[in-house]
């Protein structure tokens, strides 16, 4: 990979941003009409002072931050972690991988590997425990990290690693409609509910089937990109 | 790794302090005196309609979110990611990494990986190479992730990538006093910035002593937990 040139344009794409911003509105900008995909859109008003928030570069910034036209706070926002674990069983003739039914939006109704947000002051090894545990009601030895997906148009990171399923003892929780064991050949392909389940579904298959020659499980790391900027 | 027993005691803590907090504070919780180390104490008022905030443990939730009193918007509260990369140069005798001496806070003068916050609508990968060109102006060729380094107690995970140096036309950034190649011998271990960086730094030169026997780079992750959580 080739990021020098790509660095390039892009820090010079955002310090035109920049420029223009500084041009048409002053410096400041309150109450944009337009909306910019790398801004949250909902921030109005400051969360320390309760003043309203306006769009502006700060000095040695590139970016459009909400910042407090009272106290000066500058509000960042950054992408989010999403991280899920592979619950894999291996005590019956055929493999079998967890999924979950989802009981909420997004893709209420479809297929998932258990996965949520990660929350403060836990490890990522953690979250993916715990989202296994509230999700599916699944007993695992959590093992390493498999797969890192990027999905920047939404601003998160999902990380999902493989983990060995202990018992048949597993329960739909709050989120869930139901859980259920898949074969390779059972998985709904057409039902799972993001694309980054898809795709660590089928690394891990690959891998599965090249561990059977004796080659380890990888690590994997894909970017799920929208058409336009594939 | 064994996160059955883990994660049910967790979750049971977590089942506990709701329950502590519904029977004292009658399900709403009005300026807290005390603070609770998963949330982040800054959030005084709604970002969306200005009306104070709470800490309230919703339906379905195990943890006190900041609560809108007016709109009833939930404002949760997640870990962010710092990404980065280890620029390596290999066309002189010996094998030299670059660092950054910090001219901002924290840990102002010492020295660092480049590496920053990632930003909303850029992948790992992207923020990993923009923020070597920010802070060390150098021309790099990203190459795969080499660690993942959870630091729950002030949450964050940090993300290094291996970065092959293009050239020696590196100069500091604004958030940088100077930019220097350092071989193993000569890398200032006292004077590092954050342990995420100490860690990935060792973990690299492991790394690369072993790459001469044939063997290839791994991917590392680790826990930096206070010394009351080891």
């Amino acid at each position: 990979m080739q990021y020098t040139g790509y660095a390039l344009t892009k820090q010079i794409s955002l310090q035109c941003i920049a420029l223009i911003y500084r041009v048409i509105h002053s410096i400041e900008i309150t109450r944009p009409s337009f909306s910019l995909h790398f801004i949250d859109p909902e921030m109005k008003y400051c969360s320390d002072c309760a003043h309203p928030v306006s769009l502006q570069i700060p000095p040695d910034d590139s970016r459009p931050r909400y910042v407090c036209q009272q106290c000066g706070v500058i509000h960042y926002q950054n992408p989010k972690m999403v991280v899920g674990s592979i619950p894999f069983w291996d005590q019956d003739e055929e493999a079998k991988i967890l999924l979950c039914r989802r009981a909420i939006e997004p893709r209420h109704g479809y297929w998932t590997l258990p996965a949520g947000f990660m929350e403060n002051s836990e490890t990522t090894a953690e979250g993916a425990a715990r989202e296994t545990m509230e999700e599916a009601g699944a007993h695992i030895e959590l093992q390493a990290l498999f797969s890192l997906l990027n999905v920047p148009h939404v601003h998160q990171v999902h990380l999902f690693y493989r983990a060995r399923l202990l018992d048949k003892d597993f329960a739909a929780g709050t989120e869930s409609l139901e859980v259920k064991l898949f074969t390779e050949a059972q998985i709904p392909w057409d039902e799972i509910a993001f694309p980054t389940v898809t795709h660590t579904l089928k690394f891990f298959f690959e891998d599965l089937a090249a561990s059977r020659t004796g080659k380890e499980f990888g690590f994997h790391s894909l970017d799920i990109l929208k058409p336009m900027r594939q």
